[in-house]
């Protein structure tokens, strides 16, 4: 069985996850053949839990025109990138215990303390590449990231395929990651400003003119947030809207807010497609992309071709 | 991608829900390849999930030995066999506009009310074959799946299949069911004693003698705790568990509860393999069989074949 | 602040988990006012969570007419009553090496396996005492968890207060239980029918008759599916019904199944007063119990003048 | 019963969520009674969900050092100050009627379009006092919120009591939010930098010289990461945690994360009191607060008393 059969095979029913599943490989598939612009956030720690690669092949795939992340999730693409990531499960009794080893845990992945060193190293010449020795001193984070994906050799980066493929990534709450802190002691000995206006401005134009649009929502958090608000202004919600998630609506925050509360608030179209699948995104993402790949073949948009 | 290299994919990182459901693949094939005795625990409502082909097709590929469920997915089974089960989609504005309407709904599949009445009818010609024509008023739970297995005719029904490969169904809460109800309405008019504590002492004697053994759980509920409390008095634990659910532990319920847990009781085995794949069984469930359907092809022990 | 102060508080917004445990309390306080009969569903694990005596003062103070419950709460309500219950958290490295210790675990409660010895012994001599001794064979379970209550002088048991305000105690997966076990133990020296089809039959016309009815579901599982199809016979639904449940719609279970669902059943009336808590009964309940008994004070029922 | 007599009641079998809850108010009241510096981290929609005057008054009576927050629940603070929030309950039958009424949701909460119009006129009023009319055009988002503080004349207000007693706001996605918007627009006539780079230093100071420091985080998201990374660089992680989340860990986000988990990165310290109470806050904060409340009576800090 391939993906696109298993796809079809939870189709059968109609209903529950599996149906949902299927529904969301048919939006998906109908958002790259309407030519919509898709705004792909992605929450939660994606890239220890393997989704890395597969989030690069949905941009070089074209199946992505603009991407919301956490910090977290560029973070640790840019740790893969200095070969200091070793996410595999490693036995061990406490917490405590990884503490006094240097070994920060995250779920069942891990992330040695000398690979923070690196990665400090690594990530200043990064910054001293892409705006010191340009007597940069005012970017937005949008503007950062496609100086540094420019200038990343893997072919496996999210960051470094968005940078080549032309597209943005916004990562509203910048500062709230372990790049962020780098940022900010780079900022102790260098002039800089982080415009994190400019990219409000940035995302809200794209919203505005993206027609027909869609929404791949990869956990809630401020990536959906900042997706979903940037369609306030915009003159309709967006056509189509897939949504994975562990979350649930009934806390009340937006993270596991229905798509259909979204329409009520203008950031989601009345007659729009949308499905909700309430499962772990590093199952159900990878089967959805394989299917829809599998389906679409040659006609997918591919990178460059889109924009 | 076949669901093979879709699950070798997923196993890649080795960590979150996509290695544990890659982990679980591994461990149930493990459970074949050991000719393990296998229990399969099945809650939920997994026969509107799309689930009956694939818990059909395990039993007839010899992948599992005892079934253990709730009523639901019999009566569900047998409603598709009756031909009155409409599962899919329909669009309604509330349930008590359903009610009007005489549809029960189950999350986002449907039942027409007539359809309880062709149930009730051919459930109760059913019993008469099973139990009246035959004299029999003392019947075992098991016993009276078995019979009503043998006299179905549906290749893709759950019971049928269970009852030609020679698996037991056990029902613990039988009466919790409109099948247990219906077996009491019948009952009322005829002599009929549902003898409980037989089954329990049929599966605690199967639970001794497998060895090895494993325990495949989807959801928690009494077919979990009927499978494990099983293996109480054995001398050992299951030797493998495989367990795909969407509760969790901390409420403090078993049905969340840790295979870690089980452990402390001697339920599983110290040295067992274990996983846990917190996720929806109706998209995890069919892509953990297939790959291991893909991987074990000729050397499936196939029905009739394991006892 | 008083209970009632806080639930009240609580309400003031009306909205979310704050205002939902707030109109629990108001449905609760309606129940019993409106002197309907009142089915308690209790799944989970209540005791070792610490609802054992909160339950107990339920029955006794008249806000309780039928109790449908797992096999584990009565058997885990025994093992206080024996004195062999230690649930307090116990720092452990293991379950491997809890197995050795012998002592098991739920979620952060323990038992000493001795205590299962003296269980065994127990149960084994209230058994006698109940059966043998009057020479009875063919049982149902409630008419069995009657005479044990009976029997049992413990004020804080939930079977004791039970048998003592003339409640019944239904356990429909009465075998899936380590008080089941027991019984199937001594089933196997002694003449022993568990005549289950006729607690259903009890339950079907206690359900047939009450009226108004309320239902409070303490978690899903088959407590709540037995009340509820209790009423698929009867001539309307339930007038009230309350969930506090950490189980969601999604994966399509019963026991997360909205209280609409059961509408479209005719399960629970369209014109029901229906409130659904997403959240840990062991919190939520004590709260709402305390609310409703500062509301009513002298006007509760107490145990033996509402039937 | 009042609060403290429901908590203590709750505490009394010591396990589950009542046990954590009633370990959350002891390590609450710890924190309190040792001076620690509380950092709180709020998530989630909890201005709707009723919390606006449970976290304004935890402000005022010094039990609360530093405020991280989404850029929503001072959005809705200030909505409430503008009198223009109605969260109660209204019946409604599709989000896609709500949008034609020019009604807003948030799960069962509402707002209406025309506040919309008063929050935009209301905010840009205040910010041209806190900016325009001080020549200010580069401003932290913390220095920005103590300004609007200042300027808001309400007494229940969350960010109007925090500037009182001089608990700085940290909003690090200070774009994703209604609030962000205005001040974009407001932006694009009047020259204004977010100096966002400025606060992750403020709060960065404030970590490394808070000793003993404490963490209440309520939900996950960007507060309770930045409240956590704070520490990264400080000499030990917090001394004190507790944690009431809907999030649960095995999806690999931080949001769900255990403080197990942060110990191992030094986030917590090793020898931390920590409780996670897995429940809804809009139910568990109000709470464990009043019963903090009760036990410390006049002993609580109060407002201006603490730094």
């Amino acid at each position: 069985m391939s993906a696109g059969d298993i796809v079809r095979e939870l189709g059968r029913s109609g209903v529950f996850g599996a149906g949902r599943t299927s529904k969301a490989a048919g939006v998906l598939q109908k958002m790259i053949e309407s030519d919509a612009t898709v705004f792909l956030g992605l929450a939660g720690a994606m890239v220890p839990g393997g989704m890395r690669r597969v989030v690069a092949e949905m941009i070089r795939d074209g199946m992505v025109d603009v991407l919301v992340s956490t910090g977290a999730n560029v973070t640790h693409d840019l740790m893969c990138c200095f070969g200091i990531a070793r996410w595999r499960d490693l036995p061990y009794s406490s917490d405590a215990q990884l503490r006094e080893r240097g070994v920060s845990r995250i779920l069942d992945a891990f992330i040695d303390e000398k690979g923070f060193t690196t990665f400090e190293k690594r990530t200043t010449g990064l910054l001293e590449s892409c705006l010191g020795s340009k007597g940069i001193s005012r970017i937005s984070p949008s503007e950062l990231l496609l100086e540094m994906g420019l200038r990343i050799e893997d072919q496996s980066s999210i960051i470094h395929n968005a940078a080549k493929a032309g597209v943005p990534i916004f990562i509203p709450a910048f500062t709230d990651s372990i790049l962020g802190m780098q940022t900010y002691f780079y900022s102790q000995t260098h002039p800089l400003i982080l415009d994190v206006l400019k990219d409000l401005g940035r995302i809200i134009d794209l919203a505005y003119k993206a027609d027909p649009s869609g929404a791949v929502l990869i956990g809630g958090g401020v990536p959906k947030n900042f997706i979903f608000q940037s369609k306030l202004v915009a003159p309709k919600g967006f056509d189509f809207s897939i949504q994975i998630t562990t979350d649930r609506p009934e806390p009340g925050g937006l993270s596991g807010a229905t798509l259909d509360e979204a329409i009520s608030w203008g950031k989601v179209d009345p007659g729009a497609q949308t499905v909700t699948v309430y499962g772990d995104a590093t199952i159900v993402l990878p089967l959805i992309v394989a299917a829809v790949r599998e389906r679409l073949g040659a006609r997918l948009p591919r990178r460059g071709t889109r924009r």
